[in-house]
């Protein structure tokens, strides 16, 4: 084996400018939701280069679709396909799902860019752009990782399945239709931008959408009507003090030194059509974070009992309640034995190539791997390069380094999890 | 003079159904901004028939976009034409303006609407309908007191200039057009709702937009990010603050029992993109009222103080500060003695009317009345029927005994302030 470690890891020191510009081929392309396609056909094109046998297809129908850990509100995917690539092993060894998301959020406001979103700009060893950390970085490095094998002419006994798929970003449909295609596997990796951490546990989130009622009027008489605006503000801090009860109850050391290990994040909100109008009503939306070991029932019933508590005190809610809707997105928590076969073949080869033991952490937000765990039943790790605080930041971009660095561990690691074929 | 105002009371009685169906007819088109013209053809229509001097043109022009007091946002004011149209007098009268705008504010959320909001349906003595309140109704008020003169073939010694404009909602463009166009008189009534109480003062106002800088993150790490939500629920605070203060310090006996006589309304809020990400930005706009004797100057340095002081006090606003614009819309203030002729002449017909005094107060909102008295030079009284709680509201509507009742007040000031012309 040691062999075919130092191969592979010349190869990916010798193949740095391949990995970057393939890198900023995919930054380039924008793939927010619904234009995922550009990026996709650059994936596309590399895996058939590589000779993986590829699987590309247009999600949906009615086996996606009623499935229970369904939740999208897109109306289209056409257009935009989901891929699976195999590197088929000979047989014999365990299987390795590789899966990352094309899809990226929003570019947010543009003028807090210093360069293009889409630019790809390369400055002190970075590279920017949205998407470069979360996940695009992650997805170039699985890539390499799968060309430095194959460039060495390495054959393995287990299968290699790389999945690129849409919808992470907005609640998994992607990797539930490949799950629901049938892929399944031994071990998967998925390398979000974890900052080289490992997460062998990872929190749920779901979506929420709160309607507050006002009572218009004009605003020079504004004591005739009720503002939405003022009672949104009342909801608001009602869910930071919600917030700051659930996480005073985390006490899974893996959260240790997380400032707010399950947050409540109030992402939009919007109230309003006139600056002389009192606002009849306002609209919150949010992320909700769902701790590793908590059902999201259990996770949902502590937000409406406590929305149902403020109806109840205010005189105005009391008759005209907070309406709230789980829509959209939802990420299935998920979680992993620490002694799990995958953890310590990861561990192993992070220690080999870093000289240092990982840092292992519950994650701060949702993945693909609740899906994969929950529904797929396929032990997942989350490890990736990219640094957390940039992802669905202005000016998002990832050290190239670090990329090449979580590139040769998972190298390593596919080597180790799905064995070696050798001539004999 | 006790014959013609018999002549006319009896004849606004049996025109009732006449009133009605031309206030249904101006309530059933929308004349939202940018969607004045079809009401604008209802009005014309009626001005031709009643036989007046027609003055239709579309405002603009650098005359108009270099005043001072010219303070708008829209691009295009074609197709939406304002109106003057004057029934001239036979000489040695005084003249007054009897000013109406023909725009209504947005309908706000429809699904508050019991009835289609543009419906005009009529139950119980009131008719229903955006605009039948702010101002349609009083518009109706004032072209039957002009039918009622002209029906009954009564001849004024002084001008009666009946103007029909557009953008008061938005600042007063098309009043201040028809005052640079040269329209000035002795006196002015303008029959916004005001329950028929008598203003002889209006309350300025203008809007504001505060941006609220945040820090983008993804919304599982919001601690990596600052929230332009939760800025902004500090900057709506400070604002209510603000508010509180101003208030306070209002005196004028004309306010005594109105709640908040100088009110900050927040209109507006907009922030986030994403659900799961931290917002970077949030906008706030919102109109601020202008005491009648304070200056528009003076009213904005304390908003503009106020946020300096937060920016001050909060450490990433320090850095980071809110930005200030004060766009689109403003009224000017204005005040008029107690003891002025057209005071009296209103306060008499009042009387003559009702069988009591009016009550007299500051009102609660700008009208065009400021650009009239500052722009024009012209006395303005704003006095009229419809239930000030209701403009602006879903389900808006009018009580027609009283819009009836004003049209017989305002006739019989006409007369009075007027004189009528006897065949000799």
């Amino acid at each position: 084996m040691k062999n075919e470690e130092e191969k592979i890891r010349t190869w990916l020191k010798e193949n740095r400018a391949r990995g970057i510009k393939l890198l900023q081929k995919t930054v380039q392309e924008d793939s927010t939701r619904g234009n995922e396609s550009s990026t996709q056909a650059v994936i596309i094109e590399k895996c058939r280069q590589l000779g993986l046998k590829l699987d590309i297809w247009e999600i949906g129908g009615e086996k996606l679709k009623d499935h229970p850990a369904y939740f999208c509100d897109r109306h289209s995917f056409e257009g935009n396909p989901n891929l699976v690539a195999v590197l088929k092993g000979t047989g014999g060894g365990k299987s390795l799902i590789l899966n990352g998301h094309i899809d990226v959020v929003p570019v947010g406001d543009e003028t807090s860019w210093t360069h293009d979103p889409f630019s790809g700009h390369i400055e002190d060893g970075k590279l920017y752009g949205r998407g470069s950390t979360d996940m695009k970085g992650g997805n170039t490095a699985l890539l390499l990782a799968i060309e430095s094998i194959v460039a060495c002419g390495i054959k393995l006994k287990g299968d290699l399945i790389f999945q690129s798929v849409i919808e992470e970003e907005s609640g998994g449909a992607g990797t539930l239709a490949a799950v629901l295609r049938g892929y399944q596997a031994d071990g998967a990796i998925i390398p979000e931008p974890t900052n080289m951490k490992l997460f062998p546990k990872q929190q749920g989130s779901m979506w929420f959408r709160i309607t507050v009622p006002g009572k218009a009027a004009h605003g020079g008489t504004r004591y005739e009507g009720i503002s939405a605006i003022e009672k949104a503000v009342l909801v608001i801090g009602r869910l930071q003090q919600l917030e700051r009860e659930r996480n005073a109850q985390i006490t899974d050391p893996l959260y240790e030194g997380i400032p707010i290990p399950i947050p409540i994040n109030i992402g939009k909100i919007i109230s309003g059509e006139w600056p002389s109008s009192v606002p009849d009503t306002a609209t919150i939306e949010g992320r909700m974070g769902v701790a590793p070991e908590e059902t999201m029932d259990a996770a949902q019933l502590t937000m409406e009992s406590c929305l149902q508590e403020l109806n109840e005190q205010d005189p105005w809610l009391s008759k005209n309640p907070l309406k709230i809707e789980w829509f959209g997105a939802r990420w299935l928590p998920g979680s992993l034995r620490n002694d799990h076969p995958l953890m310590t073949a990861l561990i192993d080869s992070f220690k080999e190539i870093k000289g240092e033991a990982p840092v292992i952490e519950a994650s701060p937000w949702g993945t693909d791997g609740g899906i994969l765990s929950n529904v797929g039943h396929t032990p997942v790790i989350v490890f990736g390069p990219g640094v957390t605080e940039m992802a669905h930041d202005a000016n998002e971009y990832i050290v190239l380094d670090e990329l090449f660095t979580a590139s040769e561990i998972i190298a390593l690691t596919i080597l180790n999890w799905c064995e070696v074929e050798h001539a004999h």
